[in-house]
């Protein structure tokens, strides 16, 4: 495992269940000792010192940190591949000869341990045989294995930073309209749920609800006056906005009645 | 129960296991009697023949039609209340002896029936007496029965506008980009389920994760190039920036490590 950030924390303790993970390298020390001794792994800071002997390497660094990984370690004939959603698998073309990409898709941290059984994973290899190693792998952690090139990967990722980092900077917004109230986040939690909950049923545009959707502009005045900060009064007028113009598109291509 | 819309029907229905509900307003008798049958009460559209006999007449109509039901009819000497997140309770000054706001801070559609359990209720009222009896029809739906007036209230509200509907709209943007990518949205919701559970360990700031947080502008540039909606392609550009200004800011403030 080389890495031992979010992505590699999750993923190299998942598959310590399954697989021997052999070594943990990590620029800091510390942070390859910390995942090393969960996994029963050797550590190490040195690339010059990464194990001959994997038969698996996973590159689970910063996406602008992979090429240079690539470059400082020699390529043994054994399988390559990165976690990135962003990256394509060409960035090991020319420099090893078995490589592909292992992306789980999921938002992680190293506070909460994720339970991959459901995390969609996007596999790619230049080889078909290496397609079927990643899969075998990856089927071992999740039940949703897909096939998907960089191009279909990148798409994903953009959907996902919508999802899930872009809602969550709703969260932190709401979080500090409710800290200025002197209420706790906790109480927009089961809101949040039930908008979630939502989506096992309807799209996301037929469970749209509040002023924008409803054209409610005394509401979304008065909502606006409140906002103190200009940057998040401005983001919530072109929020609405573009709520309204999503409805309005929705109801024009006849998807809705 | 006056109106039929979305809050109406859940509320009346969550409401009819505890308490008698005479009669379903709507102005339209279709909806007054779809409701109406769930609760097995009257239904009318006919503001004029609103019966004198219930102890709490409750107003959930749209926002802007809660003064013009208030002036057709006539005080009664019961309890008024009106269910609005953004209204004052003041709108029935001088036109009610006893008003109040039964205010249930959740997101509601007609298709998916809530369970109110865990729904913060946000209840007020122009007598103490009346608090109480709110509270106590409130309490029997609800183990969290908040006293708030219309200023909280209406922070609550924008909250929960940032919370849930700029949220939801993330995911109508993310469900169009899987969309572009043959993929079914449902891919995505593991992801965003372990978004939401991240909130009940973390603060939604310290759970901010993807390139926006990281600064990885060569992330967010291919991102861009990716998305063929101008709007969408700003709204991208702004979250973003708006992610890193807070990020920064955070640190500025000296609330994370």
């Amino acid at each position: 495992m080389i890495g031992a950030g979010n992505v590699a924390v999750n993923l190299a303790q998942a598959l310590a269940k399954h697989v021997d993970v052999l070594q943990v390298y990590s620029r800091k020390l510390s942070n390859a000792n910390f995942l090393a001794a969960k996994v029963d792994a050797e550590a190490t800071d040195d690339l010059s010192r990464i194990s001959e002997d994997a038969d698996i390497y996973i590159i689970s660094v910063k996406d602008d940190a992979i090429s240079s990984v690539i470059d400082a370690v020699p390529d043994n004939g054994a399988l390559w591949v990165h976690t990135s959603g962003s990256k394509p698998m060409e960035l090991f073309a020319g420099k090893r000869r078995r490589y592909g990409v292992l992306y789980p898709m999921q938002s992680f941290s190293k506070q909460i341990t994720v339970d991959f059984h459901d995390v969609p994973f996007f596999i790619e290899a230049a080889k078909e045989s290496d397609v079927e190693s990643i899969e075998n792998l990856a089927s071992q952690l999740s039940t949703k294995v897909f096939r998907a090139d960089s191009e279909l990967r990148r798409r994903l990722h953009v959907a996902a930073v919508f999802s899930c980092n872009f809602a969550n900077h709703m969260w932190v917004l709401a979080h500090d309209v409710l800290q200025e109230a002197g209420l706790p986040f906790d109480v927009m939690l089961p809101l949040i749920r039930t908008t979630v909950d939502k989506l096992d049923k309807l799209s996301p545009a037929e469970s749209q609800t509040g002023p924008a959707i409803r054209k409610d502009y005394n509401v979304m005045d008065a909502h606006m006056k409140m906002l103190h900060d200009e940057d998040v009064r401005r983001l919530y007028s072109i929020l609405s906005e573009s709520i309204i113009r999503y409805s309005e598109k929705t109801i024009n291509d006849g998807k809705m009645s």
